[in-house]
């Protein structure tokens, strides 16, 4: 199952395209990761609803009882923020409305249990999902009976709905990580995780999302600095790792 | 009074070097603003410790209660949070360490009442500062009756004493701003607040500061989206503003 995500994982590493990879610098990571996905570059047009959806990563603290657009409270404190911070700024002429509408501890289910009034009812033009941590974690630490097959067919059923909704939405789909060298049951996420990864990667190619490696852009920002630079619990990201997914998502994108 | 200022504006325009002023994309408008600074760049060198100090603007919403350095909650959700984001994830060699102590609604005098512990004792390397705002707002609404005298007297003495605690300190000043179109007492700003903004510009050149000519970024900034998109209330400043004060801050900055 793991033979199309073992070629992309070889695929970015040719598309660095320098001596070592220890030599790339962070910007050079995220290109080549942008590269390496394949996905076309999203064309963010005037006036689009742009949508973060997820988990905890996504969720990063916001107030969940401020559901507007373009609010700093409402974005939490993630990739989303810095997204939306940095998408404003540079577009000034686009008036975008961005929305945060991660929950902490969601798996595909819980996403599409609101999916009405936290997806569809806001029309997105754009949405962006990150979602598959909690469908394995779960497993381990909340008796969660929920298989990748289940992953699978839930995944695949929110965006059925989805697309059948919102024929043209934008999709862009960010790869759930996990950062070794943090967790002590570590070995319990290989080979089981990469399994879900590999799922996200074929639902990408199947809805035609722009798909992001974060799980390549993590092992590489760890060559550079220690895993928990990146995220102190091998999951959620520091400043610095929600940086990191911030940029590759503006990389996929032009305006 | 003034024409160190209105100097320091024909030198950004001339700077842009493009056919009209209103074609400046945001990117451009910042390297420009860079550029008419005449500031030297400032090398971030490994471990060094960055201190963010100011008014709101810096606060930003910040965990009083937290001091800790590179914490999310620390910095609040304003330019000093995205400028550390970015200065993590695009250095992760460098081991920065990075304060936020800006304090709502201070003026000069309050940073000194508060410096020992908010800022000598930090022994930082870089220091950026914003302040001013209020040093002239609160006459308005406070019943303050502190001069420009008095904002120039207590910068210096603030400047001069840290100066001789951390004689080797690189030091930022941004300068305060105030747009235009929002406030309807701003004709009580003009040409009073000017002279607050003159004061800050000579007290960058006396201490061989870095400069950033905040007011002249806004100025161009608003020829590409109203003026409430960069700052609600004339001041404080909206998502966008804070990326915009932040990739200002970057700019003058090499790692």
């Amino acid at each position: 199952m793991l033979n199309l995500f073992n070629n992309s994982r070889r695929g970015f590493i040719k598309t660095a395209a320098v001596g070592t990879i220890a030599s790339l610098s962070i910007p050079q990571i995220v290109a080549a990761a942008s590269t390496a996905s394949k996905g076309k570059k999203i064309r963010l047009e005037k006036d689009d609803i742009i949508l973060f959806q997820g988990d905890s990563i996504t969720d990063a603290g916001r107030d969940k009882t401020n559901l507007t657009a373009n609010n700093n409270k409402a974005l939490g404190t993630g990739y989303s923020f810095l997204t939306t911070c940095e998408l404003l700024n540079k577009h000034p002429d686009k008036n975008f409305t961005i929305y945060n509408r991660g929950i902490s501890g969601n798996k595909v289910y819980q996403l599409a249990d609101r999916w009405d009034n936290d997806c569809l009812n806001l029309k997105p033009a754009v949405m962006s999902i990150m979602i598959g941590v909690n469908d394995f974690w779960h497993t381990l630490t909340n008796g969660y009976t929920g298989t990748v097959e289940v992953y699978k067919n839930d995944y695949i059923k929110l965006l059925d709905r989805t697309k059948t909704a919102l024929p043209n939405l934008k999709l862009i789909i960010l790869e759930p990580y996990f950062v070794n060298g943090i967790r002590p049951e570590e070995a319990k996420w290989h080979p089981a995780f990469d399994d879900y990864q590999q799922v996200a990667r074929e639902i990408a190619e199947k809805y035609e999302a722009t798909f992001i490696p974060l799980q390549s852009i993590f092992n590489e920002a760890v060559k550079q600095a220690p895993p928990k630079y990146w995220t102190p619990d091998g999951v959620h990201p520091s400043m610095a790792g929600a940086s990191l997914i911030s940029h590759a998502w503006l990389d996929v994108v032009k305006g």
